[in-house]
């Protein structure tokens, strides 16, 4: 598959590491050249510039890409590039990464597919704390991706 | 249970909110006194202060703590926060949260319960990128909590 990743903080370059891994053609979008430092051992191909520029989409192939994944710090930045991405050039599957629980729900009504990381991660240590069982992810996930 | 959160950032927050409402006796520590605001119905307490500071810890009650957690945005703050917890007052369950992938590995070698919501959401973005069905959360954590 062709997968546009944008960010590459410890969420993009994780994921661009692992799927490159897997064979995966991918292309990774940040507007911090430091940013890049983090793709050890990564056979994909970096693209410096913003995510949010077309021309930028454009040079990360995006006209053929299969998937496009949104992990920058920016809620707000995740969920405009993943719009732009589906709405402007058609790409299949899209995913947003959202910090806060309270605009996840918002995005959800939009049927932008998220996932809310702080609920993951809260429902889960939660349920440590109180020594229950980890279930399901869905069971944590308010907000589910299409 | 008598529970310590460390860190009253998005994560500390609906953490806090949900054992709260559980009917757990919840604290929360943040040393920004701006971060409170998030506490939204929030029925626990509130200190303010640093929390690798023992007196502070002591105001939050750590010695009849069944549990701390410790979830501010720095790795090494949790880490030795959790250690302070559970070697200096002896809390039953401690658990820190790591964003670097890296160190939640050195961390494991050490004993010292962490969760590396990092790996968590990649894996679970990868999954759902590729059209995988998601798995059990441990098969996404390299570092599972004790």
């Amino acid at each position: 598959m062709n997968i546009i990743i944008l960010g590459c903080g410890r969420m993009g370059s994780t994921m661009a590491i692992r799927l490159a891994r897997e064979g995966h053609e991918v292309y990774v979008i940040d507007q911090e050249p430091d940013a890049f430092r983090r793709l050890r051992d990564f056979t994909g191909t970096t693209v410096l510039g913003n995510g949010l520029d077309p021309d930028v989409l454009k040079r990360a192939g995006i006209k053929r890409a299969d998937a496009f994944v949104a992990v920058t710090n920016g809620d707000n930045r995740n969920i405009t590039s993943v719009q732009i991405a589906k709405e402007i050039f058609n790409v299949p599957k899209v995913l947003a990464r959202i910090y806060d629980p309270m605009r996840a729900s918002a995005y959800e009504t939009l049927g932008i597919p998220t996932i809310c990381t702080t609920m993951i991660g809260a429902g889960l240590m939660t349920d440590f704390i109180l020594g229950r069982a980890w279930g399901d992810v869905s069971s944590y996930c308010e907000i589910l991706p299409d």
